[in-house]
């Protein structure tokens, strides 16, 4: 596929001067079509109509499908013009829009296969062998019992679908490099971005302390796990990770999934399923995986509003205090960054029989004294003072209230995998019951021996996170200086609010083709329609010239396309909390100046500039970070490539 | 916890010299209890009643329970006797049944953690507060609806039916080591034991190229991905890993999943949800993945008798011909090593309108001339002609016309992960659609990279499974003419039946313990009650020593236990295949002798010691596999360490 895009583009004069973002924008746009199929074509379809070479190929495909009944028009249209789609400009990058990559790969086998319209028709012989039947007999009856259900129709109608409301996702491909955190390379080794998107939030990924332990453990303990934890797959790294994680907790016992997704949904569908008429009482905004596993479980679900606690309350006490239920919620809602009132959840639980299942997933690490999220932080003293000579006792912290709570280890922490963490009875259910657990194979070793350094790493060394939490208040206070409308939120997520799926993207695209820099666009169905946003990240690794740089090309492409201000937002009456009165002030960042250590009247860039100085001058004395040299220069240097903007 | 069973056992003249197995035979045979809570208790209970230390603990706890209304004695009895069931000899292997190991931690706080009884008590606070308010009260009103629910006592009863009907898991530590496979270390790094049971069928988590690979991408760019697909987490690894598997099994597109439980899980929930009144029918031994999946899709479900073609038309016949249809089924059933009549299955699904959704996870890598599975073995000479100058069409062979194939990465390919391959529409609408997939970190980019490379080495490299193949016809053999119950396959795996659940897990802790072997026992839920076995994996590792001790070890373990011989089940009538009349014909290994290098009159120790031979021999011209030297001298030298019986 790659080699066919080159082609085209040394052959078409047209794809040559034509930018990815523009192709892109042609082949969403659509008008009506007059193709025997119906249904609509997208502008690029036009122009095609206009190429000596596409015209043919387009005739050709028309009069292929002008016998197909239903939707295959249209659908099929969309698949024959997929290669233009892929950009084939300086940088190839959206190449996994409907996987068009693999459409040519053809297999071992010496086929048709290059012609998508072709593979797509004869790709089910059901459909084949009742077209062929067709031809046999003639019109086919109109009888619906004696017609085959049409998978392919059904697969493209449901595509189609996608397109249509611009909920279709095309991927980036971006190489996040270690070595020159946080930058990456696309397509194209040469190339660089910054990414200001990944949930790498602290580059966990490039610690030298989480790689050497990963490395040693690979050539020791080989690639994989083998087996199922109870065939084969059960370890030491399995022991000492869920030891690990029980005690950042503060619980008796912890286990390890393949994914967070994979512990939310097995452990809510396993209690909800299990525990006799249990109700479910979920957070509107709460998480695919918690939504599908209560789904799952069967058992009756109550959604309260979001962060709603007079809500909560009345669906609770609506409820016999006999029946059981689970209050399930985040900390960080990690789309908006609100932050959940944890402490009043557990009030309402302990009054109605409640218990609570926290999702810390976009927590954990970034948070509290030790990284153990949100619910530690809110007890920050508590917890920091374990450290110390005469630690405080921690029963009846919010964390200690808290039954059941759920983590990640491949965000802060940098690897892959999700966890469960409560009682010793409660999470030895889940590991005796869940199906999602008992019957898949285990996290390989070197992946859980990576985890557990990066936990480890995080509960002696702060810095990474409290780097993170200054330079995102520095991003957010920029970006209200120039009036660009930031989601106001008390954590570590910028999220800037455009409002329009199809001009998100559009920014999106913008900032990476002629700023160098990747945010993703964030549209239906991870956020409502209308709720549209870039959805910024800041890490430890931002330094200064990357944040300025990154507000310089918000500015920028904000103008260009004339997007919607802080301002704009404000006289509309304000939305989402952008431009609403207040909204500032109950948003306060939840790590607190004296957390962070900033002191008072000094600037944010000092402090930055003061904690990469500490941290270089500490080398010698804290083994941890000798590992991993967390300077300004450091970062700097790997960064100090130009980052042009492309013209 | 560790240290306090060395300690116990210390101090313990009783568990000094008492084996683990006794101990767990101990803590589950239980009889009739007058303890105020009622119930049972475990003969080690009864035992324990005798210790002047212990008694002195079951008095207090007895005490402290006959309050408890309901069960929580009984279940608090489990709780306290847990340190005792683990055992604490030369080796302390069953360290996470009950997650023991993880009470002790007790995280930042300086509490009383350390006794589960009172964790368990405490750990709820709604519980704990609630018996506080009884102290208040007096004696709690009867009605049920001013009454908590109390999920201490949940969890509790749902682990003591585990323990009731034997099915309680009880997780071995097995460290298998990549320089010594396929040995392992206990949880003593010094103490090895062979592994029979991994699903790391190849030995591909030790294979040089895979490791490199990983290595090298784990520099480069670091432990995670940092995101989903969508946002950060789309890279140069996961295009090329989806390439190289719809290159694999001739398809136009591939999908990578975090595993194959959630690819199965996914993708038949996403279609069945979204097909209009699909039926599913699934094959009555489908993986626990498949059977999630179809329940989460709400689809009608129609379950046929495992690989009856009779029963699956008459269901399929039943259906209007218009309905959307999917048998689900897998080409190898992993617990008695069946394999489907994939091509009858095709055949149907063609005449009645359905597609074809077939999991190949124990196939991938075993089967086929490029290792993508039966389905591309049923065509042997087809695709191995691929390679040669004049390659036959592969249109219509089997694997063509399966519709949807679904395998894993982390069993014969070493790795972790799952995939689905199909049309582009069908992948790109599961890649829409589908939750599991949309809403969870990418597998790390050194993941894809290690299992891509092991798909390349094996699709070019058969002999690796020749040699499994060879081993498992040896080792099949070797347990026939000594009468021990194989149970008849045609597949890799060498299921021996015992019939008892308890007899089952004695025997697979006979031959840990004793023989330095490691066989897990496979009971209840993942086989059906009277048919459990020890489940047996050959790899291309076990060369000959380690086959004859398996054998002598085995041989040992029936006499001991007096288990069932083959003559026994057939005195009784036969049992799943056992003692069956025909039985061994009717299961001829899928691998032909032509298709092993078998010739004609060649014993299988001339052809394993011919196939190492070769294969040393070539490690000049094959540059595949110079980087992992293929001799039995040097899985010999790795494994010629003495493999004593412990007396």
């Amino acid at each position: 596929m790659e080699a066919l895009l080159q082609q085209s583009r040394t052959m078409c004069p047209f794809l040559k001067r034509t930018s990815p973002a523009t192709l892109r924008t042609l082949s969403t746009a659509t008008r009506p079509c007059t193709s025997p199929g119906g249904g609509t074509m997208s502008n690029l379809q036009v122009l095609g109509r206009r190429c000596p070479v596409m015209s043919k190929a387009l005739a050709v495909q028309s009069a292929r499908l002008s016998g197909a009944k239903r939707f295959t028009s249209r659908a099929a249209g969309v698949a024959s013009v997929q290669p233009l789609r892929v950009p084939t400009g300086k940088r190839a990058l959206h190449t996994t829009g409907g996987h068009p990559a693999s459409l040519a790969s053809g297999g071992y086998e010496k086929n048709d296969r290059g012609n998508p319209n072709l593979a797509t028709l004869r790709s089910s012989p059901t459909a084949a062998s009742a077209s062929a039947g067709a031809a046999v007999r003639g019109p086919r009856p109109e009888a619906p019992t004696n017609e085959r259900f049409n998978y392919d129709d059904f697969y493209n109608v449901e595509l189609e679908k996608k397109h249509k409301d611009k909920s279709y996702r095309y991927f980036n491909n971006i190489n996040r490099l270690a070595k020159e955190f946080p930058r990456a390379h696309t397509a194209s080794v040469e190339e660089r971005v910054t990414v200001w998107c990944s949930n790498d939030y602290l580059g966990m990924g490039r610690n030298l302390q989480v790689l050497d332990s990963m490395h040693k453990t690979l050539d020791t303990y080989g690639a994989g796990a083998g087996g199922t934890r109870n065939i084969s797959g059960h370890n030491q790294h399995a022991i000492a990770l869920e030891e690990t994680l029980a005690k950042l907790h503060g619980k008796e016992a912890a286990l390890v999934f393949s994914s967070c997704y994979v512990a939310n949904d097995a452990t809510l569908a396993t209690l909800g399923s299990k525990m006799p008429d249990c109700v479910i009482l979920s957070d509107s905004l709460n998480h695919a995986s918690m939504i599908q596993g209560i789904r799952h479980s069967g058992a009756k679900k109550m959604v309260f509003k979001h962060n709603d606690m007079e809500d909560l309350e009345a669906k609770l006490a609506s409820l016999p205090l006999g029946t059981p239920k689970i209050i399930a919620f985040e900390s960080v809602y990690s789309m908006c960054g609100s932050i959940a009132p944890i402490e009043k959840i557990c009030d309402l639980a302990e009054k109605y029989g409640a218990i609570t299942f926290l999702d810390e997933v976009h927590a954990v690490g970034m948070y509290g004294p030790h990284g153990a999220g949100v619910a530690e932080h809110l007890d920050y003293d508590a917890y920091a003072s374990q450290d110390t000579a005469t630690p405080q006792s921690t029963k009846g912290t919010v964390q200690d209230r808290i039954d059941i709570i759920t983590g990640t280890l491949g965000k802060a922490y940098g690897c892959v995998g999700g966890y469960i963490a409560g009682s010793a009875a409660m999470v030895d259910t889940i590991r005796s019951l869940a199906p999602g657990f008992i019957f898949t194979t285990s996290l390989p070793p070197a992946t859980m021996a990576g985890a557990d350094a990066a936990i480890q790493y995080q509960s002696q060394e702060p810095r990474d996170r409290i780097l993170q939490q200054l330079h995102t208040r520095a991003v957010k206070a920029a970006f209200n200086d120039l009036d660009i409308p930031v989601i106001p939120n008390p954590s570590h997520i910028v999220p800037l609010l455009v409002g329009d799926a199809e001009l998100a993207k559009l920014a999106s695209d913008k900032l990476l083709e002629e700023h160098d820099i990747y945010v993703q666009a964030i549209n239906y169905p991870t956020v409502p329609r209308g709720e549209e946003r870039l959805r910024i990240t800041p890490t430890p690794g931002h330094v200064k010239h990357l944040r300025e740089h990154l507000v310089q090309a918000v500015q920028a492409v904000w103008n260009d396309l004339g997007l919607k201000r802080t301002s704009d937002w404000k006289r509309q009456g304000g939305f989402v909390g952008v431009g609403v009165e207040g909204a500032e002030a109950a948003n306060l960042p939840i790590w607190e100046d004296a957390q962070l250590g900033l002191k008072a009247g000094e600037t944010l860039e000092t402090a930055v500039a003061r904690e990469f100085n500490d941290a270089a001058s500490q080398t010698t004395v804290l083994p941890l970070k000798a590992a991993t040299p967390l300077t300004e220069k450091a970062y700097s240097a790997v960064n100090s490539a130009p980052v042009g903007v492309v013209a």
